[in-house]
Formats: C-alpha cells, sequence, structure tokens
C-alpha cells in the first residue's frame, strides 16, 4: 500500500535561476529551471518548463504540459493538459560524424503566445508561430502555422473554423 | 549518477480524501485528491486524478493520463497512455476584468466512459461526451461527440469506422 | 510556498534491473524498469521505459515520452516530447469472466525504430511498424504503417509527403 504522501516540498523542482512573480501557484511534480513566471501564475502537475522560456502574469498552465526554450506567454494565457511546445523544427539526435548533438548545434525557433489566447488541451505547437491575443485552438489540434488575433483554429494540421 | 531509489512511498501523492477500494495498484509518480477508485483497479506513472472523478472496478489507467473533474469510468474500462479528458469547453485564464477566473467560474461539462470500453493511448476526450458500452477509440484519436456502444472510432475528429 | 529543491536523487526511480551504459544522463522524475540503455542516451524528464525495451547508444529521448515493452530504438534516434509508443492493438481492461487481464493475457507486438530516425513530439506510435532509417516522422502525427528509410510522413494517419 503507498503511503499518503503530506509533504508537497519534496516533490516539486524549482531550480534556483527561477523567477517566480507574486503569488504563483505551482502542483506537484513539476520541473522548472531557468525560466521566468509572472504574477499569480498557475502551474499544474507533471509540467516542464525549460530555461528562457517566459510565461506572463495570470497565466494557467494545466497538467501534463511542456514549455520549451524559445515560447513566450503574454498575459492572461490558459494551456491545457497535455500541450506540447517545440523550438527545434529538424531534430535530430546524431550531428556531424554521429556524435550526439550538442545543446548548441541546433536552431531555435521562437514561439510567442498573444494575451488572453488559451490553446486545448492534447495539442502539439510547431516552432517559429504566433498565436494571437484571445485566439482559441481547439483541443487535439496539432498547430503549424499562425493564428490570427481572435480565430479559432481546429484540427491536425489545424485550420480556421468559418463561423 | 543518480542513485537508484527503493522507496516508492516517497514519490506518490495521495490526498486523505481519496477512497480506494480493495487491491487498487498505484505505480510511481501519481496525483490522486478527491476522487474514488473502484476495487483492483490499477493506476499507472505519471497519472493526475482530480477531485470528483469516479473510477469504477478493475479498470486499466495507463502512464501519462489525465481524468479531471466531471469524469466518470464505469466497471472495466481501458484508458490508455497520454489520454487527456477535458471539462471546460471554452477555457480560458481571465475571466471579468481581466482577473485570474476562479474555481467557480466555468461550467463542468461530466463525461462518462461506459463499462468495457477502451480508449486507445494518445487521445484527447472532449467534454461532455459519452463512450458507449465496449466501445473502442482508435490511439491517437480526438473525441468530439458520443460514441455509440461496441463502435469503433478512429481518427481526428474522431469518427466511427466502416467494418 | 515550495522548496526549491536540490536532491535530484530523490525524484528519480531507477529499478536494480536496469542495464544503463557509459555516460547515460538522466532527468529527473523518470521511472525505468527492467530496460537497457546505451552510451550517451539522455533521456528526459517525466520518462516510462518498461521492461524489455532496448534503447541505442547516442538515442535522446525528450520529456512526457513513453516506451513500453516490446519497442527497440537503434542507435542515434530522436524520441521528441509527449510521444507515446503501444504494445496491444486490442487493449481491454476485462478479460473472459470480466476478470482483470493478467500479465500474460495480451499479444505484445513489437516496435522499431531504426538508426538516426527522428519521431516529433506529441506523435502515438501504433504497435507492430518498423520506422526505417533515417525517417521523420512529423509533429503531431499517428504513425499507423511501416516508414521508409528516409521518408517523411505527417499527419493522422500519418502519409509520406510527397517532396
Amino acid at each position: 500500500m503507498n503511503q499518503r504522501l503530506q509533504e508537497r516540498d519534496t516533490i516539486v523542482s524549482i531550480s534556483p535561476d527561477v523567477v517566480l512573480g507574486r503569488g504563483v501557484v505551482i502542483h506537484r511534480f513539476v520541473n522548472l529551471y531557468g525560466c521566468k513566471i509572472g504574477d499569480e501564475t498557475k502551474i499544474g502537475t507533471f509540467v516542464e518548463i525549460q530555461k528562457g522560456v517566459e510565461v506572463g502574469a495570470r497565466c494557467k498552465i494545466s497538467s501534463h504540459s511542456f514549455l520549451c526554450e524559445g515560447v513566450t506567454l503574454e498575459e492572461g494565457v490558459f494551456i491545457g493538459h497535455g500541450v506540447t511546445f517545440i523550438n527545434d523544427r529538424y531534430p535530430k539526435a546524431l550531428g556531424e560524424e554521429n556524435l550526439l548533438k550538442g545543446d548548441d548545434d541546433w536552431l531555435c525557433e521562437k514561439t510567442i503566445v498573444r494575451r488572453g489566447a488559451s490553446i486545448g488541451s492534447g495539442s502539439t505547437i510547431m516552432c517559429g508561430v504566433e498565436i494571437g491575443t484571445e485566439a482559441i485552438v481547439g483541443a487535439g489540434s496539432c498547430v503549424l502555422s499562425d493564428v490570427r488575433s481572435g480565430a479559432v483554429v481546429v484540427g491536425n494540421p489545424a485550420r480556421e473554423m468559418v463561423k
């Protein structure tokens, strides 16, 4: 039988270089390093946020999501559960001479999610895109190109819904 | 080098309000709170189950899956790996006056998965749906509407397969 | 407020039967058992690798991915974030007489990913497939059949891109 754990402090990893705003809420089993989190933002269970990521104030990042280097969230962005961002368009394990690629041996393409946008659960966001203000990405979508402000996109690949 | 951890008890979080049936098996890095888990059900690694969820007896919930408030699984349901349920059709981080939305500031739409159904790995299940008895959701599907008992659905959006 | 955790050793689970090559790098919140990991391979946060899996040298397995029994990665394979493998084509929680299915009550279909292939983030890989040497699976894909060496496949279901 499993013990009922009371100590949340033992199961969150926040590296010393993380900058946390006021009133940030962080759930269990979270891994943060080198990132900046805005005031009152909430971060769910099993979330990883990498170095260089900037998350605005009052965002909500739901469980099982991954924010990689190169991602910026403006204020009030909603990230659903199991959302995956990308920063390397042509990922490979090996580089020249079949050596493991190093930390500098690739191009980091930036992604920005503008104020008040919502990204539905289970979505994958290709790198190099801008998701506009108050835009909505439907659940389970795969976003390959920019999303206009206020637009609703769905599907794989994600396309704008006709209203 | 990483130490080889022997103590599973240190890495499972089960809040005191969880009701566990007889013979429930819970793997490592699991976060449960406010839910009810039926007899002999198995819960995999990196699973989160929220308050109000009811899981029947002899279900299998595989790693990296997320069951949110509003979800009910009847007896003998199989949930694959990386399956995401949803309870908020129009999620937003901010409500009126650009304040962070509160716990009561949204509508929780219920989802029910009937006895003996199987949901394939990597699927996303929109809220407000019923997945019928012994139905099968193929891997990688995005389910947006009800699934009939015994039906097989696949794709994004998931559609019934012609047999 | 969360404590800033310094001890990574407390939050990795590697069972005693895991065979680790030289220079393997394992990040936080990882669950490994009964598998073999080749030299210099890197394993990200929230990854689970099951018994019987063989991972070659110099692979990169990114966060939130799941490698199940029956999966083999050759040398230099890149697995993106949130990638899910499958080994049971017809998963069910219950077997005969409505008893929970046992460990031997199913057919494990093998999957092999050949040298230098890359599997994009958010992809789901059906069991029984071979992904060829240097092949690329685009992000968010659902792979249901073999991928030829050097091919690029995308979508759900994944299809070969016309160049």
